[in-house]
């Protein structure tokens, strides 16, 4: 980990724009995997009607959000932690598990790695093939964990391959894991942004196999990334020391006011799949058409990108974009990538027609 | 540690609320010590006017919170860590530190404790005694904590007993432990409700003892607990280490934004200097004149009591004052108390004065 280690991340476009000297808001941020239909009218609203509570100290059981989870996805409140994004999920599960060896399916998401790192855990990396276009081999993973590996870690859907793990290959892997002793923590954070969205989670498996943990989060499905608000789900005993280690008052009083999300943006969430459903395909059909890049199909709001120019590489054409105000994510920091490789995100119509044509005039 | 572990601090009005079948609004609350001149207007204006930039990833540089704190207090931004309120702050002095041992003088805050307990440290409690008002004997002190102490923990001015120890002692105590390389967390979140507000402040020592380290906070001073913006000032070497071990994101996109706070409330800390001022010693010298109780005379925004009514104790107090909507801090669970010592808030005349009179209603 470097000093501030999220340099690397995608979304920071407050150093974009100091390097660049571009103005924020004139950025068109590809890098990050967000909604596009932006931050729900009724949120605005809750923070505004909220501001007084802000002298009160937050929640810090967050009730009303472990009611609205509990609603959502129909699962008891003992089996809920809630903390300040994903990032607190994860570090939690790695505080309170103490694994002392882990196996990351990768190229993923670096934090896990990170956060790992912090707690002095060993990392084992299992390779996703580029010739089977990042897909999870299940046989090849069995056999690769079946060896003094005491957690395994997924995203699922993948970042930054956008790949996604049907539900009974996963039932398989969490059965053989449970017999092993072994604990998964599957993170979910972009499920509702593919096609079937909770139908592609695992939450129901957390009845009966107590090794199973998800982390969620608020942050990509309502575009809520500086809200700070993320969910884990667990085993009861496992939640419960979550909330004994927790970092006190994590979650402000306005991300502790969104218990009802789920219920009163039910249209949001309607019109989160109908757009994922029908942008994913156009946008995937397009991009296949440009006959310098391999695209690998999404089954999210990301696509990662090969550049088979070579001429060209992901910095090179970062830069391009980026005096375009366009700005991309640069994939070659991730594990097993190259600096060939970049991702980007699925956002309106609007915007990835002008993503197609800055990269058409670009290259 | 118990399960939720800070149903036992002030200003859970949440559970108040829900286990006396009071609204919250309607709570009078004096067991929470924040600044009863309210949220500034401004901040009020500022979230209002960047409830847009909550679909971006907040700054995790923190770099215009850094820059307002190094001009407020004149230190170098490479000496300034940003967190998610004291309580991550204090987290992260632990985890870089790793003390094997600490003195704490008590009573005083218990997160310290529960914090170090976290990190498997283990605690020594020194006595603040009754007989000596709680004051801190310095020499007792310092042959204390000359034997096998890594850091040494103060909170100044202290809570509950809101005593304040004097620049010239402090100074003591930091030459003393540089000396015998101990580390000083030096806990300084009430400094501004003080009369001499930051002139009781150590800031300037930091330049010539690295082995102090100051923890800062938004949330007293500006009555913003539920924003969750906390500030720690140290050596280089251990900032950096902060930086590196920060949970990423931490601090929202709200607090992020009160980067120029000290500077565009330049009246409101005026303001607040001069209520502390009149209102701290005309309270006190009301409370003395109830001959229930014994005062202890504060220093900071908060009073220690103990009931001398041998009838009565905090938590027969507590229930009685509930009824008439006041909620104030039953202080028996600090390490040295007992169920006769309660702690006041200290708020406008108006609210004073409706405390003072259902006091005397009770008694």
């Amino acid at each position: 980990m470097s000093g501030h280690r999220l340099n690397v991340h995608g979304g920071n476009i407050y150093e974009t724009s100091k390097d660049y000297g571009i103005r924020q808001e004139e950025i068109l941020d590809y890098s990050v995997n967000i909604n596009p239909l932006g931050v729900p009218e009724n949120v605005r609203n809750i923070i505004i009607s909220n501001i007084d509570n802000i002298a009160n100290y937050p929640d810090n059981e967050c009730s009303s959000l472990k009611s609205g989870v509990s609603r959502y996805l129909n699962i008891p409140e003992s089996k809920i932690i809630i903390g300040n994004g994903a990032s607190e999920i994860i570090s939690l599960f790695f505080d309170v598990i103490r694994p002392k060896r882990i196996c990351i399916p990768a190229p993923t998401f670096v934090e896990y790695a990170d956060t790992a790192k912090c707690f002095g855990i060993e990392v084992n990396y299992f390779k996703l093939n580029e010739e089977e276009d990042f897909k999870l081999d299940l046989n090849s993973l069995l056999s690769y964990i079946d060896d003094g590996i005491d957690a395994l870690v997924l995203c699922n859907p993948n970042n930054p391959t956008s790949k996604l793990i049907k539900n009974d290959e996963l039932l398989e892997l969490i059965k053989y894991t449970y017999s092993k002793n072994i604990y998964i923590m599957l993170d979910e954070a972009f499920i509702e942004l593919t096609e079937r969205s909770n139908n592609n989670s695992m939450v129901a498996a957390l009845n009966e196999y107590n090794n199973l943990f998800i982390v969620r989060a608020y942050t990509k499905l309502f575009a809520l990334p500086g809200l700070r608000l993320g969910y884990g789900l667990g085993d009861e005993s496992i939640i419960k020391k979550m909330w004994e280690r927790k970092l006190p008052w994590s979650v402000n009083t306005f991300a502790n006011c969104l218990g009802d999300i789920f219920t009163i943006e039910s249209d949001y969430l309607l019109r989160t799949t109908k757009w994922i459903t029908e942008e994913k395909k156009w946008f995937y059909n397009e991009l296949c058409k440009q006959k310098k890049f391999k695209a690998f199909e999404p089954s999210t709001n990301f696509i990662l990108l090969k550049i088979l120019d070579e001429g060209l590489n992901a910095a090179i054409l970062k830069d391009k974009l980026l005096l375009k105000g366009i700005l991309i994510r640069d994939a070659s920091n991730f594990v097993f990538l190259n600096n060939k490789f970049i991702r980007l995100a699925i956002r309106d119509r609007e915007s990835n027609l002008k993503l197609l044509n800055a990269l058409i005039e670009v290259l």
